[in-house]
């Protein structure tokens, strides 16, 4: 399956979203842009645009359904988590492709392609940088005594199915992130599912969040939500919890989730959140790895040596949830 | 001839180079990574990866050479340069597939999906941002005083090529980029370099100046150098100097650059340099658009109205550069 041709139509990159802000009352400042080349001046005072979001729509000559997916990774992250694995293997944005999807693959606002803005003069907040040590126990490789400076002296836990001995790889893939940008966020992802008349989403940790919250605003054009580990459920009204009732949603869980002290009341919050979909009547379905007897997966399942059998499993799950909603 | 289907063997991502360093006394913090979330501490101290460079490589099923195209952009950009041009129509990237190369899209060190790392913790220098005002002076757009906040007030020069209708699109691309990461952009783009036999780098502006120092270091694997409009020439020795001569230049100018205060520094370094590396036997050829009686293209000939034109030409001059080598 995996080396099958890719016969693409086209391939377009875009922004979407954002907004032009002045910036007045910086220093003018005297810089060489390269190293050998004469200074110049450069003035920091004038418009800028903040607030874009980067997608790149892989169209295919001859898609087995009109509906494309949407790829949004998580915190500190950026489009790159879907593309290929830290060791080399096909990731999810190459399998749902020969798959016969579309795809958009997209960078969140302030990291990656989508390019961040001054602070304190246009965002609100300082960034923050994700270390080597806190993905190691965050995305659950391992107890965080399990982490080394020296790769060869990492522990990770038993059975564990993300390929560890390139961990240093995914560390490469971290971008600074911003804790104030989730209204730009929102509204850019938004703007993003606008381009089409139907989507799929399918997201990681804290896009699991944006992907609710826009489900939660724009269920008719939402076909089906997909969360890999979502980092919790975003607080919503009575009539946003009705419609996202209207919007299929799977959520999936690695091992390790239910003694870490992130992951627990994240896996919480979104047990809550799919009870009350599901009370509304809505689709909410949880695919517990290890209560499927698939032990050892991280907080990446498109990342570990499993993740084809993975991805395998959330397209027979959509393909059921489609055919349901188109039913109705 | 644009409308052609890719038919791609595979579309392959990592990064290469960068090295982990380590960061210590910097105070913990709590943030809540999503507004409805419970806060987590985040503890900056630890190792980050720094000074890495992603690269995207597309691999046609069939392509006509074993040569890829590396595509290199310019300062304050990032890889979208060579993708979509900001008024919709197929990018660079797309014509070269189209023409049977493989490419290679990649962001340089500090920018886009490449990430960034503190400062002054771990670079030495605070960032700089583009702003509207600069591009559309610095990339030859119109006059200083042409530009207006609002998009229809704006004067570009007469008969100008660029999309300036979308000139929003474009400045929604720009990263900011840090002056004093010369060293680790080299090292990071001959190690992408290396993972190939031979290859054609195709670069902007600042990624023309990284282009021939990577070409001074390793000509034995690059096939041929072109830049579009290379913010000027990098000193070298004159071992660096005789290595650079057995690559093929060409260097590509668009309109109103001879009396631009800092394009006509920038050209004038460039000429004189391709005048010594033609000193010693080798070729380094200018397309000097205007001379050509090709006027009105901006320091973006990839997104003017005529990109399929020049993309042609300078495909053209790839032949006969590649042919004439073989025949060496």
């Amino acid at each position: 399956m995996t080396t099958s041709t890719i016969s693409l139509r086209d391939i377009r990159s875009f922004h979407v979203s954002g907004r032009t802000v002045k910036l007045s009352g910086q220093p003018t400042q005297t810089v060489k842009v390269s190293p050998d080349s004469a200074p110049r001046t450069v003035d920091l005072n004038g418009h800028y645009v903040t607030g874009q979001l980067y997608a790149q729509h892989f169209m295919l000559e001859t898609p087995q359904t009109d509906i494309p997916v949407l790829f949004w990774h998580g915190g500190a992250m950026t489009g790159v988590t879907w593309e290929t694995t830290p060791d080399g293997r096909p990731g999810w944005s190459q399998l749902f492709l020969r798959q016969g999807h579309d795809v958009v693959i997209s960078d969140a606002v302030e990291r990656g392609r989508s390019s961040w803005s001054p602070y304190p003069q246009i965002y609100d907040s300082a960034p923050l940088f994700r270390t080597a040590e806190d993905a190691w126990y965050l995305f659950r490789m391992g107890t965080a005594e399990g982490f080394s400076e020296n790769p060869v002296l990492r522990s990770p836990f038993p059975g564990q199915r993300f390929p560890t001995g390139q961990f240093d790889q995914l560390c490469a893939q971290f971008v600074p992130r911003w804790t104030t940008n989730a209204v730009a966020s929102v509204a850019a992802y938004a703007e993003l599912v606008s381009q089409f008349d139907k989507v799929i989403i399918v997201a990681h940790s804290q896009g699991g969040w944006f992907a609710q919250s826009v489900a939660a605003r724009m269920s008719d054009r939402i076909a089906a939500v997909v969360m890999l580990e979502p980092a919790g459920a975003p607080e919503m009204t009575p009539e946003q919890m009705a419609a996202s009732a209207r919007v299929p949603h799977l959520y999936v869980w690695g091992d390790n989730c239910d003694d870490h002290p992130a992951w627990k009341p994240y896996k919480q919050d979104a047990l809550a959140h799919s009870e009350q979909l599901q009370s509304l009547g809505g689709v909410a379905d949880h695919m517990d790895l290890p209560k499927l007897g698939i032990t050892g997966n991280s907080h990446m399942p498109m990342m570990d040596d499993n993740s084809d059998d993975i991805a395998g499993m959330v397209q027979d799950w959509l393909h059921t949830a489609l055919t349901l909603r188109n039913e109705d």
